[in-house]
């Protein structure tokens, strides 16, 4: 009986250090979405294997450490892919942790975040979007400027609301533009976001604001978004509004859209209104899509959609691994796709 | 003996969770392969730190899923690397996974692959070459025409028979060149891929044939090879008959290769033969090596190997990681290194 | 009794494969460090997110292998990151593991190390520093001379002490420029090291010389440096001094440092002074920092430190993940950094 403890305590020594290393230490962890895409613009189409249909492919490093006292101290590092590719979040770029790269400390008083992340105001977009910004059917509420769209942002600083307030969720973010003082545009590059919400039982609502600071006034770019979501059971509707103002140019979408779970899998669909401040720009976007769940930790799924452009507008549906045929002005263009997304 | 048996089981408990995730989810595995290597050229010589001399050094990622019902899904992320300068695929480039990023779906029915992966054409001129098509010895009968060897392919979607057919083997490929529709080489880029083979008991003979369409049908690149060992237990002879053919010019090779097994280790010969169809521009090489397995991880190699060019060619031996002095036109060339591979 | 037994061989069966693969194969290792800086130079400041204050950000995979016989392999890939930005080693670039790319053989004679690896004279600059050349108040002994630090070197091979003579330690490091035979300068690129230890008890002695050859001998670049530590308890005084010679160009440093535990946690101050043979190019150092663990991975950090230059030197102080405002000749240079670094 000893022995047989002895043996048993020598066997759980031996274990012990390495399932402490393996859980606190390190999980990598990631997605592989690989799918089939037809692309048609106005003139043209291309067919071709696209990626991060369902969720934008990554690979992770991720960690947490007890210190004890209700503290924890935690790192994220996490690098988008073009696995059609084999490349980095870019066709012939390679691995660089461009999707989130911080370390945190976490307590009862939230989260104090340091390093590269979501900006806030593109998150709102990102959870009230039933395509999750992905694929062909992904939202357009945060690439709806030209220029480049404001997702992740560097030299960031956040703090986060603990998970204790009854639903009440909610977070301040600064990123550092690091430029000299004393230099006329010494601000430019400073990102002021604030995000903040309520979850609770089948309701979801946030409301999301921040400025990224131009070169000039007139290039600040002011982001507003408003999110509702509501779990009916047999469908969860969502709705967005969403706002970008650069100097004199103005963008607002309004979207609706829907979840519901049939057989084992989901059903989503989006319809989204983009209007800006001259008339004759505007589009608009329906996308219907599936995802049939093979298992746990696969899904197969399968997505439609088409953007209309009003006579001044010339968007396109774009998908991650593909170039996109150009769209003329006044004229649509659709996207179909077919993948599959595993998760490790 | 209830309160060991429940101890056992919470220690079981306590491990299993964890055993599941390090089995099913994340593998990480490569090699380390660095050597000392000398080249020799018509006029001048280099010494140096190679890397890959016996397997090409890389960094993976990979994992399988259970789904049920036979079926099983998998991921594998795997990146070259030049360790004798710490860096990606090239000197001074970075990481990606260039050597293979796929998700697959597996069950009885095969294999559905999608992403970059290896050309199937590729394959067989690894699979029947002693030297794997590594280091100063390795086939050059990937590497014939003048211009980008076919190697790895992004955008490519490949059915693999299931290992259940007696013996036989093999693999369809289609990747996509993601032209736009209606211009004039609208299939430029696009890869067909055919592999057949056989393997039982000490047989193994495979068959493959592809085309790269080019910008026009005279770009278009042929690839034809047929292999064959078949392993006596002293020695197991290689045989590769490989061509290519893009317009008016053809390349082919012709490859006897040994592998012997000797003390802890293995003997690696190969002698080649290339022909073009221009008579002037012919060459042969010879290589010889040996690794000698220090553990059943860690091999030590060496390897000598000597291009000799025909009077109108110029081919020289490379090796990762060192750039190779030129040879004149007719003259000849010649490889040493020999260095230590590392895998895990 | 038999029962429980064969459970219990039947767990440490189950547990057996995947600690030695966890153990023995592969270990994922790393820091992430980003911290708060402010940088002032003679007409401008700047305030960011900097990265590496406390020990530079990295992501690692390393492991070793029991060859039996008292021999082991095992291998080192080890990446900078720019946490702040999610990038490699410098902002805007991808991972690579330029910090260190190495395969080695380990047994009862010391270490024999292949690969791209730590310069053998800058080891010796981060052992004797007390900011072990991190952050705002990191020294600058090893950035010196205007041109290109030597830090890591590719094409290294290393032979290591073993660590059983009694506290004598030290390595001979040659690295291959890989240039052509027969050229000019056929030896540029080649480094030659040597470093020299004693450590026992309180004290660490040690002595690192090393060559890099240039173009011609005028470009050829000279390092010595000495350093020495003596641990009293209450506080181990630091000292290194250090020169680099290029040319007619000789740059020395001297330089005292203190590392004191107050608390849970260390002082860390340096006085450092640097003179070249041109009396107008000299400047002095001076920082001080505290470090704070929060726990056993997690610490916090704050440093001060200011450089202060002679009439013809117009040195600055920078860190990681910040550009730095320029310094005029004769002015001074100011820097401060709270941050948190988290190993795992």
């Amino acid at each position: 009986m000893k022995n047989l403890l002895s043996i048993l305590s020598a066997v759980a020594a031996l274990i012990a250090p390495d399932l402490a290393r393996a859980q606190d230490t390190v999980t990598v962890f990631g997605v592989v979405d690989v799918g089939l895409a037809r692309l048609t613009g106005s003139s043209a189409s291309v067919n071709g294997v696209s990626t991060g249909g369902a969720n934008i492919s990554r690979l992770g490093f991720r960690g947490t450490e007890d210190m004890g006292g209700g503290l924890k101290a935690g790192f994220w590092l996490e690098a988008g892919m073009d696995v059609d590719a084999g490349a980095g979040k870019a066709t012939g770029s390679a691995l660089n942790f461009n999707r989130r790269s911080t370390v945190s400390v976490m307590g009862a008083f939230g989260e104090v975040r340091l390093g590269r992340d979501d900006a806030a105001t593109f998150l709102s977009t990102l959870i009230f979007d039933p395509f999750l910004t992905n694929g062909v059917g992904g939202t357009m509420a945060f690439v709806m400027r030209t220029g480049a769209p404001l997702i992740q942002i560097s030299n960031a600083v956040s703090y986060f609301l603990p998970a204790s307030l009854g639903g009440f969720y909610g977070q301040v973010q600064h990123a550092f533009g690091e430029q000299l003082s004393g230099t006329a545009n010494s601000s430019q590059g400073n990102y002021n976001g604030l995000r903040f919400g309520y979850r609770a039982g089948p309701l979801n609502a946030a409301f999301a604001t921040g400025k990224l600071k131009g070169a000039t006034s007139a290039a600040d770019i002011s982001l507003n978004n408003l999110g509702l979501s509501y779990d009916l059971g047999v469908v969860r509707p969502i709705l967005l509004w969403a706002t970008e103002k650069q100097g004199a140019t103005k963008v607002s979408a309004l979207q609706l859209g829907v979840v519901a779970p049939i057989g084992t899998g989901q059903l989503r669909a989006q319809y989204s209104r983009f209007n800006t401040n001259n008339s004759a720009v505007d589009w608009t976007k329906l996308a219907i899509g599936y995802g049939y769940d093979l298992s746990k930790r696969t899904a197969l799924y399968g997505t439609v959609a088409r953007v209309s452009n009003s006579s001044g507008a010339a968007k396109s549906i774009g998908v991650q691994g593909l170039a996109a045929p150009g769209t003329a002005l006044g004229s649509s263009s659709s996207g179909y796709e077919v993948g599959i997304r595993h998760t490790f």
